[in-house]
């Protein structure tokens, strides 16, 4: 119910405004005994923070975190860690002369309709900057996963309508060293090349693109999910929408799963080679009725366009309903392609359900 | 994190195996004061249930509803409100040549991974019967928009790589009436036409084809939804891919908002008549930052063919794991795409998350 | 949330109206593979139930349960479990007479102001009956600590001022056979005769008596609870207060530790025989910081007088405010003392909480 | 389910080791336009602050509070509200000499068997430090009783055997002013000197002892709690027994109801001057049937003496079980009664989970 809360058993909180004192998050839930320490946050933080390369927004935030609770001797202890973020490039004057005017695909007209009020000074609780907080916690949450050897990654797949061919990467091309050596995090050259060519045109139109993040988990055990409503699939679908910018999600062939029939959408059944029964192809993303098939899990996300964009716009006065029209200040720093630094994010998103995940399943073999 | 519950104010928990006594729905949390009586539930059960109509399963199942408490003179109590739907039609002797059997695309592999167990009488738990319980509790629901004049409908957009031209439509036809005129739950005629045609190629061929149900919400106040976590499209999605079949969802352009600038993806404001501000365009789909812009909700779910066809299909002993041929007997009853009767149960979850985001928003709002 | 539900993974939703249909439960949460049967739930449900011995409510409801899901080949699923009590013995003409007028010590009062609305027959939801629920999926949780060898028992140990002097009886004689051969379920052979006729006074003069009960809990394991907010205490304490006509609870030594000083009242640690460490003295009642310490959990639930008496009270007309005598007809059925009944719904509750206590351990303990 | 939550819709996670970096506390959930300042809050800590008193822990901690989160131009928005305290004065050092003994009354016993690890450092989480969180939260939630006129007191009912007579204290002499005027936070003079006396024998002594402490909320509205599980006394009693060094819980006659027959115990009816129907009498303590009364509410929390104390006791190595004995350096410093300090704890609980309780019923409400 808490709305600044994701996850059940494996819990975090996240609190803090864009422009504020500091962001950070509470992981309550996190089981004792794993080896953590601010690098390995800082290390996952640095892949999402602005000013980290030319197509991140410029804020040019360092993003340092600071463990503040829950771990003793270098490892967590069973008790909530906390992460403060400080913030440190919080430029609230840019915001000034826009803060009374509604801005088009913006937070300030629905939270001043539904809370009377708005911290207009860099979108507030509604900045993206409040997803820092949830790789912090991702970073936490792949300590448990490690230990299960499940490995979960996320690339861009798409920009506007330039796609990776991702059947045409070697899996084992598909790893997260080459993907974040990219500016664009695609695993791809030759597509990250064309990326990077469009999203520079975009900038210079002072317009954005939207985008497709796909994430893949490997080392998938069978099991994980539960039936009718709390769906494994059903449960990344919630954290993937949750993302701001996100507009879909899929698993599996998702849409075009629409236009196959029963018998080319039926995953086969083959046997393994030592013995044990698996899939030959992987159409549902490695989830069935909800829970884990052991395939790996494959979704997308969809992001739409940078809000900010600086273009006029024509919009109103929120106290007086007058004419106005908004135009951002060349100083302020936006990103032309959100769906880039969501890649981290999406990362962190399916760690936190896959941890929590793990710890249900867990509860319910309790006698075995 | 009872994953046989969905919604938290407004919070429903289902029960029941599809071939066992009967299934049925608890509903508490409604407030006081509703009138209900279960001609209201049975109108609603009558569009989802098996036997309706020729492009639905031919499981023949009344589908009966009985109102066992919570009701009292009348009317809602407050109480919890119980909906018992006896499973009258549940021939569990057809499963008894498959029961030993993996079948492709459904929950028995995963099940019995698990739990160890299967009932596999009709898929038991697993079964789409359970939506029916997800209606009647979507029709107590809606009695609570309906106090708001709030307007859910879903229709049929695509079936295979037929598609309604929704634009085409005005929106004084888009009704309830005029869709569930249709057999295949579509408010275009010509293209429901084409619909059932493809649907009696496909059947007669003993396969499925995968379909796409859209949602529309009219009168939507400004104000639901919460920031961050319990986004309304967040919540949204969860609801519906929580439904057996769905692989994909999306809220206003969804996945096409990739390919659009932010120049062409922002709703631009305009005035309304009497003063106030609104959009003169509805790409987000409704929602803003998580909260009700006050537009109408717009959002797509992609189901998958009916996984049950009546191919044969190579599969494994779950026993022993040898090689075994599946192939359901003609007397098995499935439909040819789920997404049917997937409508009503789409228009359900809509409203059991709207009620939801309802109660929760009065809560903040205490005080005023 | 869901205020008739309770527990968090082995979790319970309870309906039904003293003089509805029937009441039930759900128990969503309850992992794979216990064996149970209707009369398992049965035995305990006897032992609530009105109309079994003379000091407990003369409504002669046969309380028969019906398991109506989540049970396949004899064993549980891991599907939620649904237990179905019909009302047999249902009277609601008893309660035409005094349906508008508040009655003291219930609830009409309150729901009236509250809901607006009240179902006057038998008290509707806010009757003693809803506790054959929790009976019921006491039975079910009691599965659970089988296998963990946990065993609960709960007894009388008070009606007014007669009090049972737990330490002159043996541990060997303290078990529920021992208990639930008494009339009163009080394992001291002289206390339960007095106190039955204490009883008889009382309800030869239309009054009726408070009393507590206690439970104990043996071989428990260390580390059940959680830190902080989920204490084992503190959860024992809200299961406890949930039972109609509680007022009070305490762990250990209670109300009395207030009396002791530090060097009284804290457990001194010993060696067990095999090594182990442990403690001499149990003033705690089994906790230490909300963690279960492998001492006996003991505890202790006051409750008072039934409210309905058979004595005119003074009391008002719940429409006009008009001046109005309460005086319930001897018809009437009603306990003298409610603390009888309580003992098996104390019982359930423990194994409630213990359950759930469990399978949240096993969460934690994901890795190892 | 998260152990470090409390709360549903007004809900705080609290944070933070006693001898870490700081404590602090997320508040999730207040709704916005609240008049909110750190003296607000700094306020409330000073009471419960050690080296606030002779009878109060003298570990020298200022408990300064920082919001960095969740409130702009003084208000609060309806974003999580986050106050930090830092800790400044843990000597840490102090608890070497005794990291590696069992501590009779302690958490390290019960935490080390959990979780495999404890930070002995002042108790880490398991310190009572960790209250200073609920206080703070607690005087937020205030701000939400106050657009209610709902006051709540709490105050030191008994020590040891000395107990407050609180009928013969005039209501109006029952004012947080007069009770926080008094070292032992005791609204009669008589009684608050001859506690004094007896803590100042207690603490010569180097040992400790318990005390009652009881709460009474004035102004209540009629309606607050939810029936069967969420009962208003069921979740105060979960609130109070997850205070450190709580033993019991009553609301109303408590225990002592236990000895009064039915005819005694009902609270009886009587007409309101203006006209509405209220109760002659509060044995209930202010609840019927789970829902507040409209009568005051009073309840009782009993707790045991601190187990830190400064004589010998007998343990054993935490590593090699060898013996050991236990004896507290006296530059360590502990309070003699923690009783005395749980006085603004008990108050911030109560807080707590009155604002709760108001959002709950407010979401109820929805359409009226």
């Amino acid at each position: 119910m808490a709305s600044n809360s994701f996850g059940e058993l494996f819990k975090i909180t996240t609190f803090g405004e864009s422009h504020g004192e500091c962001i950070g998050v509470v992981i309550d839930g996190c089981p004792p005994g794993f080896l953590i320490c601010e690098e390995d946050i800082q290390r996952k933080l640095d892949l999402r923070r602005p000013g980290g390369n030319t197509y991140i927004s410029q804020r040019n935030e360092q993003d340092l975190c600071q463990i503040v609770s829950g771990i003793f001797d270098g490892k967590t202890t069973g008790m909530p860690i906390t992460i403060l973020i400080k913030n440190q490039n919080a430029q609230s004057e840019n915001y000034y002369p826009i803060k009374d005017i509604y801005r088009p695909g913006h937070a300030n007209f629905t939270y001043l309709h539904k809370y009377g009020a708005f911290d207009y000074r860099g979108g507030g609780r509604a900045s993206a900057r409040e997803t820092a907080c949830r790789v912090a916690a991702g970073a936490v949450a792949e300590k448990m996963l490690d230990k299960f050897q499940i490995k979960v990654i996320a690339y861009l797949r798409s920009v506007g309508s330039l796609s990776v061919n991702i059947e045409g990467i070697s899996k084992h091309e598909l790893t997260r060293n080459k993907i974040y050596s990219s500016p664009v995090y695609c695993p791809c050259e030759n597509v990250s090349k064309a990326m990077t060519a469009l999203l520079d045109d975009i900038k210079e139109a002072g317009d954005s693109i939207g985008g497709v993040v796909e994430f893949i988990v490997n080392n998938m055990p069978i099991g994980l999910g539960e039936p009718v409503y709390q769906k494994l699939e059903a449960k990344l679908a919630f954290a993937m929408m949750s993302i701001p910018g996100s507009r879909g999600f899929e698993m599996g062939d998702g849409f075009k799963a629409v236009q196959l029939k029963g018998s080319e959408s039926n995953d086969q059944f083959i046997k393994k080679q030592n013995g044990g029964i698996t899939f030959s192809t992987n159409h549902s993303g490695g989830v069935l009725a909800g829970i884990s098939s052991g395939m790996p899990l494959v979704g997308r996300v969809a992001f739409k366009a940078t809000p900010s964009i600086f273009l006029e716009q024509k919009s109103y006065n929120i106290h007086n309903g007058e004419d106005q029209v908004l135009k951002l200040s060349p100083s302020s720093k936006h990103d032309p392609c959100i769906a880039i630094r969501a890649v981290p994010v999406v990362e962190a998103m399916c760690s936190l359900v896959l941890s929590d995940a793990l710890m249900l399943n867990a509860a319910f073999r309790v006698d075995r």
